[in-house]
């Protein structure tokens, strides 16, 4: 059994779980399986395309010198390689000929950036708050421990270990105070100290966190440099910066047990659900990609970076280790099923980097992007989402979440058998004998949940673990049953474009209106009327949802002494769920539905 | 009597109304009197002194050689000088030693322009999309127009016609296809056209025009520079640009009539009512400073920039000129009153860039900006609003807008005695002897309006002229009387933010609520039920109004299975005109009330 966890929290102090080896989990073609082979045979070799097309591998070569072809993308287009390469290694996809391109573009120094090698060498890390040196770098050491971990080679990781000490050296004790202002080498080089046991990464990492607020980066939001981080306690700037920037703190928290850390995440993560769409998207404005303040979450202006509701999974997923508290899991799995998901299409091979809540019809999927951050932090997700189903403790194992799959770890042998999400049911069959404490997520969108085992049916409480401890036998059964209806849900008031409007879901799912379903049915006077019955189909993954819409008659002019016509119609409206949009000829969509009354 | 028009189309072929000399109005302590006033005595030395201290004088003397300071202050600092110099010369403050300052900086081949002086001069005219040449050019000429007009000096028109001279020489029939990436040069061209009779000038200002979507200014939509401009038919890309540009469009048509152009023009025109706050606000979006979408208008994130509302006024003015429609002065007048008048605060010596209709409290003034486009752009507008309050056709006198006044322009004379817009009574005394038509317009906003002369009263239509025509005597009145109530105006379903919403108006003024009259009141959760009285008190320049408020309960959950708990409290609001906000404590503010029941 190799030891090749998404996350290495297994020997740190202040975890409360552990993580599981990928190599021990196997996606047996439900709902996330089949997007692992998508993912694996489709994305991966589009994304790998596409970087050879942009001149993204190439550049590697214009900084060993063996090309002499003009750079092109932009300043930070070697991060776009790493986490193609971190999704390789995860995937399992040969990519040695793009590791032996970075090694030879690495400098003796250990310094290795395409935007500054040659005659851009005596810029480096001048521009510390935009130049993302040190963001590359995270990105070199994630890809190169996905590689080793996943691989047991070295190579990738010799390369990066060299950076990592130059870095070390620029920025340790000895160097300069100084940090990115694209956080991200903070969780990279904690992990990096996993693999090696080296603690001048963790040291680094630190000295990183807490560069932020001294005057060296700017001092905007932005850059998240407005304030020291233990003193930041609301979620402000560039999203995915701030996002990465709190997933290095929880991982130094995991490690050093820093109390005043673990407050400031508390602190931060409340402000982050007062700014959270209800697909898992993060980061309300366009302008500056940026947090909004609380309840500003516009639909069609949304702008929910795929990047930042990946971020948002990788933060939930260490508090989660931290506290072993099942609310994070709640909102991995919100981000994951929708605000996450909408990124990819389904073939694979275009993407959202902007996923809003509604459309005039003009938002649509490009199979690749100038700023090329999206498509390769997608693939690295669906290659390892499979470490995040389990975690174990002392007593037992986590099912954190539910999809066809096995785990065999050695200690624990597990067989899941469910269509999730299409229903609740999910059967977990125990494959050794051995006493052991088997802990069930019910997830807080539940209405009903039960469990039946030892031929007893109890009912379960949403949002909390259900816990079965007991002598396991080989081919004990447990059957858990998520009641998995069609709801309404209400926005908080507050949230003004969403105001006195409803989303509909089915158990984890948003569901979304789409002009593919609904021909002629304008879909921006949609209204429903909240006592009107929602049937569902059996359609494949997720069933569509159906009921009797209200069209309502704006009139063309913008104001009016008049109060609005009320409904002139009511067709058939047909939602389907959020992640599945925009996978057709291109249309109207929206997820909030204003309340009228027929 | 001087000829001083604020705009002079008082030739141009294919004007259907003339403009009234400046110097034939006289404001007499009313409303925009009193502004007038402030703006003069307070605003524009207030202005000074800040261009001053921002160093927007001494760059000039940098350019002369004078003086060795560094240069301070974004590229396009001069249209700052020019803009406090059109102000200055409306408003007949004395300016001749900043007037020198600019001709001491011109070289001799007529360019002046700080940014590109001595050791910059070889960068001149390489980035027209960004560099704001020819923009800064433009204000320049605006502002020598206005002292030459207001003074008859020429000393400013002189630099001004030698640059615009030079520009003719770089961008005339011989010189190369280009056009600045911030239009304005346009619509000044033009007027220095019409005070030279110097047609190079229109020729120039058309070359400017259609060189736009030719591909030398990056074809984005953010400078106009997407399509041709007979072929832009949506408004789209930053706000100020695309009205400017829409401005010297309407200039063009005034000169040439071309028809072509015209067409444009309504459809950009219709376009432009989608897109349009109940303030007069335009611009929806932060992000590029932008037009949104038809309907994109969201409240709290509205940037509606106190630029973009002066420029749909000279828009405006410029199509009511061409139309003789009243509909223009509508426009204009909505505008003036609400999402212009909101950019400068009462005591004159703060501003506001960004006008959004809903604040937390953190959206406050400043008295200056780093960009400083919006004050200086007040100031001049204030210092010739009374260019706008007349026209005159052949057979008679418009009067547009209604405020304290007197006219005499040698064939009119008029007084005017009103308390508007605090009522709607307005009294006009003719003081010669003349058969004349008097044209007065009833805005369309006035339920009923009642016009009474020789003894008759009559009723009038909303949103048309009424026309008097008959021989006057010394002494003749007329008593217009436009009904002023408190009304609730509904907006349109579409525009998301604002669907099941009324603002509260009364006459052309919209009514905001504001922490400082409603201290305790969550206003963020203010209803409103759309039966209940309002109340109007006497307050000094426009009644505030009051009405019984309904307050929600949100509660904390963003999202949640259970619609929104109803009212909790019923208290007394109080709101005020929204010219008038953030001019005491900072706090909550919002326009928009939701509809609620009791």
């Amino acid at each position: 059994m190799r030891h090749d966890p998404l996350v290495d929290f297994s020997k740190s102090p202040h975890a409360a779980v552990r993580p599981v080896p990928l190599s021990a989990v196997t996606l047996t073609g439900g709902f996330w399986g089949r997007r692992e082979s998508l993912n694996r045979d489709v994305g991966i070799p589009h994304g790998r395309r596409m970087l050879e097309d942009t001149g993204s591998f190439e550049a590697f070569d214009i900084a060993a010198g063996t090309s002499h072809a003009p750079l092109r993308g932009f300043v930070y287009r070697d991060s776009d390689v790493y986490k193609w390469l971190e999704a390789a290694g995860f995937a399992g996809v040969d990519a040695e000929d793009i590791i032996a391109k970075v090694a030879r573009a690495q400098g003796e120094d250990g310094y290795v950036n395409t935007s500054f090698a040659n005659e851009n060498a005596h810029k480096r890390f001048s521009n510390l708050a935009s130049d993302h040196e040190i963001y590359c770098a995270g990105h070199l050491m994630q890809a190169a421990v996905a590689h080793h971990r996943t691989t047991g080679e070295t190579s990738l990781l010799d390369t990066a270990t060299k950076f990592a000490n130059y870095l070390y050296e620029q920025f340790g004790p000895d160097g300069t105070v100084g940090a990115c202002g694209h956080p991200e080498a903070e969780m990279a080089l904690i992990e990096l100290y996993r693999v090696t046991g080296d603690d001048n990464y963790l040291t680094l990492a630190h000295r990183f966190i807490e560069a932020r607020g001294r005057g060296v980066l700017s001092g905007r939001e932005y850059v998240q440099d407005h304030l020291p981080f233990l003193d930041q306690h609301e979620a402000v700037g560039h999203a995915v910066r701030a996002l990465y920037l709190y997933v290095g703190a929880a991982d130094y928290y995991l490690e050093s047990g820093d109390q005043r850390y673990l407050s400031t995440l508390n602190k931060l993560w409340d402000d982050v659900q007062k700014k959270t769409y209800i697909t898992g998207g993060i980061g309300a404005r366009h302008e500056g990609e940026a947090f909004g303040e609380a309840f500003e979450l516009p639909n069609a202006r949304a702008y929910a970076e795929t990047c930042a509701a990946i971020a948002s999974m990788m933060w939930n997923w260490r508090l989660f280790a931290i506290s072993a508290d099942p609310k994070y899991l709640d909102t991995i799995e919100r981000a994951m099923y929708n605000g996450f998901l909408s990124g990819m299409s389904e073939d694979g091979k275009s993407y959202f980097y902007v996923n809003p809540l509604a459309s005039n019809g003009n938002h649509v999927r490009k199979e690749w992007y100038d700023c090329a951050c999206c498509p390769p932090n997608i693939y690295r997700t669906l290659a390892s989402i499979r470490g995040m189903l389990f975690a174990t403790d002392d007593k037992g194992i986590y099912c954190n979440f539910y999809d066809n799959c096995r785990i065999d770890d050695g200690n624990y042998s597990l067989e899941m058998i469910t269509d999730y999400p299409a229903s609740g049911s999910i059967r977990i069959v125990n494959h050794v004998d051995s006493h052991y404490e088997l802990v069930l997520r019910i997830p807080s969108w539940v209405e009903r949940a039960t469990v039946r085992y030892n031929g007893m049916e109890q009912a379960a409480q949403p949002g909390r673990f259900f816990r079965v401890r007991k002598q396991w036998l080989h081919g004990d059964r447990v059957d858990l049953e998520l009641e998995m209806k069609p709801a309404r849900i209400f926005a908080n008031p507050r949230i003004t474009d969403s105001r006195d409007c409803v989303a509909l879901t089915r158990g984890l799912l948003v569901y979304c209106i789409e002009t593919a379903d609904n021909s002629g049915i304008p879909i921006a006077d949609l209204a429903i009327d909240p006592r009107a019955p929602i049937q569902e189909d059996s359609s494949a993954e997720a069933p569509r949802l159906q009921f009797e819409g209200l069209i309502g008659q704006p009139g063309e002019s913008l104001y009016s002494a008049e109060s609005p016509a009320t409904a002139s119609a009511r067709p058939t409206v047909t939602a389907i769920p959020y992640f599945a949009w925009a996978n057709r000829e291109p249309g109207e969509m929206k997820v909030w539905l204003p309340v009228a009354e027929p």
